[in-house]
């Protein structure tokens, strides 16, 4: 399967979550094990050298491709979560949006000094969230930290938001 | 690594989150490489001869396992959400929880009357959302519906509320 039909299972939706919003729906690519099975693949050879020992995925469409990769790679999982989600100890980084706040969680004992670590989510608009992401498991002291997307929007210039140490590539640019 | 190995990695949190709960927190599973693994290999065991045709995850803990599962046996994966998350038409089902009512959703297209599904979450308890969770796919008609958790808790017969053409299987009980 091509990048160009995996994009097609992509459904495109107008309006959503507010009106002038085209929103990105990748639960269609999800649903077809074809479509599933190459999305893993490609992941898969794009992180396969990287010596990756993590794979972080953000709540909650990062939590689908994310451990898959991590199984792929015989890495470990780890989930960054809302506030009041995870149970242990966590440290947090917040950041700005649109109208307010909001705030990612980590489990302070996820990640070690030796990690290498791979940061998933579905989709790379202005990159808010993936920025304080970044942040919050460079606090843990990684080796190195990488960041990947299903997605990257290309209008809207994500990619800039990122420090150059972080090493940030998705599958599909649309 | 035995079962007995997988479940110690398991973290056991008191009093979370409510005082009185004993929280099974699989965060501790995920991140290490080996678990990860053999919970992976353990889940294909179980249904690598059901035909599955679509793995359907609950939100969110459910997203994880549940798309590594839907991988392996070359099936599709399927979200089902708290409302408003989904953002084609769906169908919904609501349930009693001990203070007030929950819902989840479903795409109204994300499974089809050819399809075998799984449906997966972390944890077996009460079974309330699971339940509602398997009335919902039923209404798209699917050949047969099994479901599957990592961690069943054995005192509270989570079990004994599902009807009885529904394969119900744990992976650990506790």
């Amino acid at each position: 399967m091509s990048k160009e039909t995996l994009a097609k299972t992509i459904r495109e939706i107008p309006d959503f979550p507010i009106p002038g919003i085209l929103f990105y729906d990748v639960t269609t690519l999800f649903k077809n094990p074809s479509a599933l099975q190459e999305l893993s693949d490609t992941l898969y050879e794009m992180y396969k050298d990287k010596g990756i020992t993590k794979v972080v995925g953000i709540e909650s469409r990062g939590f689908i491709m994310g451990p898959i990769l991590a199984t792929r790679l015989g890495a470990g999982f780890v989930p960054m979560r809302k506030p009041g989600k995870l149970p242990a100890e966590t440290i947090e980084e917040s950041y700005d949006k649109e109208y307010g706040k909001d705030t990612v969680q980590i489990h302070k004992d996820a990640i070690e000094p030796d990690d290498v670590v791979l940061l998933h989510d579905d989709l790379l608009a202005t990159g808010g969230t993936m920025e304080a992401a970044c942040k919050l498991v460079k606090k843990l002291n990684p080796k190195k930290v990488y960041v990947n997307f299903i997605i990257e929007l290309k209008e809207l210039h994500g990619k800039d938001i990122f420090s150059k140490d972080v090493d940030v590539e998705s599958v599909l640019t649309l």
